[in-house]
């Protein structure tokens, strides 16, 4: 297994070995029952002891607080730009909501609001080209906004939050909903500033088609009349995630994930606090590298560079494919930048060993020797 | 692998061993690529390949003409009773939609599409207690509707159209809406009668969290407003799938099933045809045991019991529990009824091997000896 290339997918995403070793060993028959995971009914009891583990195991790593709930749904992020707004921008009657614009993601996230809500613009990072975060405290927040909309890591411009937002102290009553679908899982949460997280699984956490939501019980009960039942979240509260059929062999991935987390091990520490500062030395690793390069660059400011997508360009463009193709000589697969921003981009996610991030400097370095 | 025991469940539900094994064996490293099928970018050559090849495959398959789109979806069969209101209930500016109700899925149907729509109830099984289908005949169709709902196969309470109905011979113009999850796959489709046909994966196709959905073309386009972008079929249509990330994995185990399907031979058939004679057999053997026996039934008219989804009871429903007990102890997995419902069902998807049905019948036979 340690053969494998070494996969820097913005996502779907690399996962653990050991993970998919053991989801091909229980394929037929998942310990005694007979059955494969993708072949169980999910209100029987081998699924609820799967879903019920990897939701314990999830609050457990996360720290998740009692008066959240924790969603198992579907749609990606995309469709939770929908499902928010029908969900909370009549929370006060307001239907106003206030989106910060940090690059492509919340600026999708504030489109897809306006077919539902007052949306405002309340800040944005367009000027910056969206290489840094506008300043919290230029904020334009409305004082009865029904919630206000981050997207705290943004995969494909590369800039992450590394504190989130204290609306309070910024004079806002209003709840903070975070769009953590890259970072998810990679660090741990201040529950106390926000209302609601959601994020799709594909990077951090399991196979794409499931969406993780956490939401106060307080924000729950005041959905449109026009929201799906299946996406109104007091209804799938209510359900505990059964309301339809979920996707059943994601979450049992995600479980087999977050079980590998809570056994992680890295520099003394355990589970999350031990993939964070993994996380925190592997970017810092690759940083370093394009920051000393004279022929690489990542173009983010200093305070803001995401941890887990790491976009960078070559100052000599022509070269982007002959580095691409070294890459893939080399076993450093799925390098190419979005294509929205061009050049290139190492997601590097949990499940990236330490030894992915070293091999890429060392292409990196070879590379600018031969052609810088 | 033939050792495994018959897995009857009504959803998710069982997938044939070799496609299981096939799974498995790729777990680490599809096809040489280095990666998981789980790890692989939606949009990269290896998955956009996966995905293209199942789509051909079902087109094949269920012949499905060149003017329908087949779009992978999320959300289930429930999510679908929104999600097709939302984006036809306004094909003709009527905003009505007839639904005709056969049972517990169809009747949801009608209560989620009132969100969007006037809905009017055309024909209602309940006087038979779903045990048989309202005639066509006496459906009270609105000239002006905007689309007619049918159930094709209702799961819980085993009723299934075995043919079509014809619209235009009832005098309606409306394109006919067809929610055929639990059969999707088990026979052919008269397409010449269907405007729109949608089916979760998780009975015949492959894992929960895939959503099948065949649209024709002429129907795209006029979704209501506060239609979510993700799950506006126009949207979806002309990203081929790929708008938000699709739930990848479970298209790819889908593939495999079509795969499977293709090469499937019985009774001097192949594929669809070979399947649809074998889904025949298995439920005729099952019906014949159930209806030659003293102590089990199936309550359902003739013409439209479903060859998936056969529902029986004890006479003696003291006997339940120690049926069931028994069935286990047997290797005749989740016998048991839906709890709204009661008393027992056997789902006998394409994946059931006629040694199951077989099993079933020697069971019931045995056990009436036993308790009749």
């Amino acid at each position: 297994m340690s053969s494998r290339p070494f996969n820097f997918s913005a996502g779907p995403a690399v996962l653990p070995d050991e993970v998919l070793a053991q989801v091909a060993a229980e394929m037929l028959d998942w310990r005694g029952s007979g059955m494969s995971v993708m072949e169980m009914s999910h209100r029987g009891p081998e699924f609820s002891e799967i879903a019920q583990t990897a939701e314990a195991d999830l609050r457990d790593l996360l720290q998740v607080p009692a008066n959240f709930h924790i969603l198992f749904m579907q749609g990606g992020g995309l469709a939770e730009n929908a499902i928010v707004p029908m969900n909370l921008s009549q929370l006060n009657a307001s239907g106003k909501v206030d989106v910060v614009v940090t690059g492509a993601w919340s600026k999708k996230s504030a489109q897809e609001a306006a077919r539902y809500a007052d949306v405002q613009i309340a800040a944005n990072g367009a000027a910056t080209r969206y290489t840094d975060l506008p300043a919290a405290a230029e904020w334009q927040l409305r004082a009865d906004a029904a919630y206000v909309h981050v997207c705290t890591n943004e995969t494909i411009d590369g800039v992450e939050f590394h504190q989130l937002p204290d609306l309070k102290a910024l004079g806002s009553d209003a709840p903070l909903v975070i769009d953590c679908s890259s970072h998810q899982l990679s660090r741990t949460i201040d529950w106390s500033r926000v209302g609601l997280a959601f994020g799709g699984a594909q990077k951090n956490i399991g196979p794409a088609g499931l969406t993780l939501v956490y939401v106060r019980d307080d924000l729950l009960g005041k959905a449109l009349p026009i929201c799906p039942s299946a996406f109104d979240y007091r209804v799938v509260a209510d359900a505990k995630s059964m309301y339809n059929t979920p996707p059943t062999f994601s979450i049992y991935v995600a479980g087999l994930v977050f079980q590998w987390l809570k056994r992680f091990s890295y520099a003394g520490k355990t589970g999350l606090a031990a993939i964070e500062q993994r996380n925190i030395d592997k970017a810092s690793l690759l940083y370093t590298a394009l920051d000393q390069s004279n022929l690489f660059e990542n173009r983010v400011a200093l305070h803001c560079r995401s941890r887990m997508n790491i976009p960078f360009y070559l100052r000599n463009e022509a070269l982007n494919g002959v580095f691409l193709d070294g890459a893939r000589a080399r076993g450093l697969l799925q390098l190419k930048g979005h294509k929205s921003v061009g050049g290139m981009r190492a997601s590097i996610y949990n499940a990236m060993p330490l030894e992915g991030v070293q091999a890429l400097v060392a292409y990196l370095t070879e590379f600018e020797t031969q052609h810088g």
